[in-house]
């Protein structure tokens, strides 16, 4: 039984009630200007088109880069990079360079102008289509034209990832992070459907 | 070390490399009809004011609804209300009405005209301040005008969520499902900043 209560959100109040968020880095690069940020607010956005969305404050330096560049990357990591996952957003571009500050492996895409992170799981490369400023973040729309991840980890077993040999970065708010429960995890894929099969997407 | 693989997205494949989601059921009412769909693509979009987006499929039902309606809300489960939450996404409101035929309980909120699911441990009440279609699906914006959520889930111990107390629930892709590992939780609280106090947001 919940002993639930209501609030009533605050102007410059925080809250963290819809997370964890499987935590991105966003990479990016304007001249010879890279930078990384990490991004909890990151979510799919379109199937066909592959869009993909990152939503960056509008104060961050990576917003005046993202602002002028045409492509990003976004890359995914273990709970085991949390250290350097939260070094990167407790510092700025605008004073450091993080590649060299955290010795990040990085390498260059070969379709787009944007930077991989060698030691993601995946890194999804997007080309900008669109960005839309809503409140005080600009969301960025960004069309993946690569996936590149670690194969083990995106197999055909599943279909989706395999959690038995990746433990994905989620980030629950104010510096807290957290992982899965590889035991929990359970497919309903054979269950019954409840509207006609030619109705499925 | 990795061993990766490039994907090169293909028109009407869908691809879980992002996944984990913290999944969503959407409240949603128009005149009498009620509806809830799951949606695993919901994010935080704006501070101040505190905006929320979920991401609709054009061709849901539910998409109908929101398109007509000027308010949703927005509800979190605990893992252990995975088959419900499933059968609430491989149906269709346009054929049954969903709060019977899964014996949903709903409460009426008092500011807004959209249900609230209470066996969620938290509710986001939204205002639909804008839609935005993108690709195949409509990300629809709320403004949050009052969170309810069970006081020992989201307490001042943490100023998060209580995974020791809730188990969210995960969405992997294709029907697979997931929740946190409460013992790997790690805060990085009082490691020291990289850049000045005064900038911290």
């Amino acid at each position: 039984m919940f002993n639930k209560i209501k609030i009533i959100p605050e102007q410059n109040k925080k809250y963290f009630t819809g997370y964890p968020n499987n935590v991105c880095v966003v990479g990016v690069q304007v001249d010879d200007k890279k930078n990384f940020m990490p991004a909890a607010w990151n979510v799919g956005l379109s199937y066909n088109p592959f869009l993909y969305g990152v939503s960056v404050g509008t104060d961050r330096y990576t917003h005046e880069l993202l602002n002028q560049a045409d492509c990003f990357t976004v890359n995914f990591f273990d709970f085991k990079h949390v250290s350097t996952i939260r070094s990167l957003g407790r510092s700025s571009g605008s004073e450091i360079d993080k590649e060299k500050e955290f010795n990040l492996p990085i390498s260059k895409s070969d379709k787009i102008d944007a930077p991989i992170i060698d030691s993601a799981y995946c890194t999804l490369e997007c080309i900008k289509k669109n960005q839309i400023t809503i409140g005080d973040h600009t969301l960025f729309v960004g069309e993946v034209i690569s996936i590149t991840v670690d194969k083990e980890i995106y197999n055909g077993e599943y279909g989706t990832l395999d959690t038995n040999v990746i433990s994905p970065l989620g980030y629950l708010g104010i510096d807290n992070y957290i992982t899965l429960d590889h035991n929990s995890r359970t497919s309903l894929k054979k269950l019954p459907m409840h509207y006609r099969e030619n109705k499925l997407r």
